[in-house]
């Protein structure tokens, strides 16, 4: 953990300095995975399988007794808090749906948009050393709701062979009928080419170890659509004189357990709350099972003294957090001034975990600064938007000379023409 | 011109086939590009104008006195028309802010998400064959709209230094002050890695020959955002036996003078006016200045006859057009049916160059099929969507045992902690 008192603004651009990915020694391994993939399809999948998750499978679809007996492996109390989020998150990304509204811009032109799903989606899920069952629900549930026609889901099998059934049930439950048992780039180049068993798709969703991000990120070349660049997942907390330690040292907790990349930044405009805040964080810590994780993490933390609120933001907004917290009593006030961030959790009992979870916002956000330029993911993601016009004779009429003189100036006289041979008729 | 009358589904991939672009062999060039402008910045320019543009100049910003006189080296006439152009613009992007939607997912947790302009977008305008200050409305208005703080423009300097005066009054007119005379994939590199002069940005926007579109592709390996993938331009027209061969001939051409590799594609259900439409085309062709490059673009170009609009557009949805043109009098009943295209023109009287210029819409579109994955530009080009979430004591205790549970089943007991702490309080 780094303290830092009142830091000058000269120093900024240092802390806000995420860990360096290794990008080009990755890009070559993922490179020829994906030219594997491309070349010998389902059969470089069983390979990978082998090589990378040391599991040695036949069929790369979970069987439909392994599907239907995920229900009885999990609990009714998950059953019905899994049912409860994806209650909540439905809610908030079936409010994001638009009407049409038709937009009369000159008399006789009429100008509109309207959505339509993006036919082919894939979701990745991770396997690694937490179930990512939430993030099937973050995915599926717009994925649904934007009516996409084909949903499938790629998550790697443990050495079992098997899905967790958390996943599976969740995956069910949300109606993804196609999941099919691969991992890492592997993955990502499946549903980027398409193989024997896994259909290729237009866009690809989900969160991934470096390798899943650089597969993304390649996918990209070969036409392929994905949520948005990631990093590892951070955490900024901004806390004044009200603020709860003990809350404090929590939600910067649940954000370094996820692995030992991530990033939490806790700031506080009271010396007293970040004394309080270091010392709960170190406490907390003892008891967690994950404290390697978070351990590692919070040795590149930053517990930051600073004058004013105003201040902090202004921080907050260069280094552009995925969560930010605003643990104080005037959030209100301070939400005009929130320029860059994924999400935002307001107050003393909105923790980031009610985000990650249930809440009903997606906790699928730009990481790694990323925020400055990318939302994250919501309805819009799922879909495309078409403009539509409609011109009446009137509307050709009335605006058709523009067109003419502008086309004309461009030097574009065949543009000019299709206008010029309709007022003429 | 390549005539097919009813081709069967196997064949359709094959004519839905784009030009191959040479992505690799210029890959290194705008690798080197970048490195160049990374390490000597301002210079770098200088020096890539006089090699690529032939053009020695000692600044990159156009002086006061050009961009003053700007405004008399165009008509009166034109003037108006930008002026006309930019209103409808202006109203139909307006039309797309969406009012802040607070939801309350459970009771006691309140969600909702608001915009943040994009800080800082650079967009780049070509020179080439065409001025093309129509694109500088479509992205400097939604720019502005958004709240964008910096927005600078690029563009490459003519054979004395000086920037089409168009281009300039445009750019006036939108407000935008940081104009700088730079191009191709230098332009690109500069507004990724900022130079002396020229300040970095988060998102870049426009189009530009296949240097640019592979800048640009580039700039997102260094943490940069795009419009979106780039191709040449192209038009598809549907037409039923009450369309207007003269119009769809003009609409067709007014796509094929853009450059030698834009496509279009016009499939009729009435052999008469698939056949007029193909003589017409050739006639209006010979009376165009810039009828070489309309024919090198037409000998690409496919005119099919086909048995149904149902067939149409199934078609079109496979081919997933940039503009969709339906020249069919029940327009009304087939838009239900488009799921991929940029922008649509319906009827006889919408043709595209009235979406190219002054309708309202953008013309910013998605080009090479991906239609299938991305939007055309909009306000939300040049905004962030941020979700915000309060939670009541209430909410907490509401939510509480939902959160719990799931992040105990994920195996992240920080996340569980985060709430319990709270729920003890």
């Amino acid at each position: 953990m780094n303290k830092y008192i009142f830091p000058g603004k000269n120093s900024w651009n240092e802390l806000i300095k995420r860990p360096v990915l290794k990008r080009e020694e990755i890009s070559e391994i993922v490179q020829n995975i994906f030219d594997e993939v491309k070349k010998n399809g389902d059969q470089a999948l069983f390979d990978f399988n082998k090589k990378f998750d040391a599991v040695d499978i036949e069929n790369l679809s979970p069987s439909i007794d392994e599907v239907q007996n995920s229900e009885n492996l999990i609990s009714e109390d998950l059953k019905n808090a899994i049912q409860t989020a994806k209650e909540n998150i439905t809610i908030f990304h079936q409010s994001q749906k638009a009407e049409i509204q038709k937009i009369e811009t000159t008399k006789g032109v009429i100008c509109w948009r309207e959505n339509r799903a993006i036919e082919k989606v894939g979701i990745y899920i991770p396997g690694g050393t937490a179930p990512l069952f939430s993030t099937v629900l973050m995915l599926a549930i717009p994925a649904q709701l934007a009516g996409c026609k084909e949903i499938i889901l790629c998550t790697p099998p443990d050495k079992n062979g098997e899905i967790n059934p958390a996943i599976l049930y969740t995956a069910k439950l949300c109606g993804i009928a196609k999941i099919f048992k691969t991992g890492g780039a592997q993955a990502v180049a499946a549903m980027t080419f398409g193989t024997e068993s896994i259909p290729n798709v237009y866009k690809i969703f989900g969160p991934g170890n470096q390798f899943v991000v650089a597969a993304k990120e390649l996918a990209q070349n070969y036409g392929v659509a994905i949520d948005m660049p990631a990093g590892p997942s951070e955490v900024l907390i901004i806390a004044d004189k009200n603020a709860v330690p003990e809350f404090c040292a929590a939600d910067l907790l649940s954000q370094a357990e996820h692995g030992s990349d991530s990033q939490v930044i806790f700031i506080s405009t009271d010396a007293k709350i970040l004394e309080e805040t270091i010392e709960e964080t170190q406490k907390q810590l003892e008891n967690l099972p994950r404290n390697e994780f978070a351990r590692q993490s919070l040795s590149n933390s930053h517990f930051i003294l600073m004058k004013s609120l105003d201040e902090a933001l202004e921080f907050s907004n260069l280094y552009a957090p995925e969560h930010l917290i605003l643990a104080i009593t005037d959030f209100e006030k301070y939400i005009p001034a929130i320029e860059n961030a994924g999400s935002v959790f307001l107050g003393n009992y909105s923790c980031e975990s009610a985000g990650d979870y249930a809440s009903g916002t997606n906790h699928t956000l730009p990481t790694n600064g990323f925020a400055k330029n990318y939302s994250g993911v919501s309805l819009d993601s799922f879909v495309k938007k078409i403009t539509f016009q409609n011109l009446s004779k009137e509307g050709i009429q009335n605006l058709g000379k523009t067109i003419e003189i502008m086309a004309e100036a461009e030097g574009l006289f065949a543009h000019k023409n299709a206008v010029s041979i309709r007022l003429k008729n």
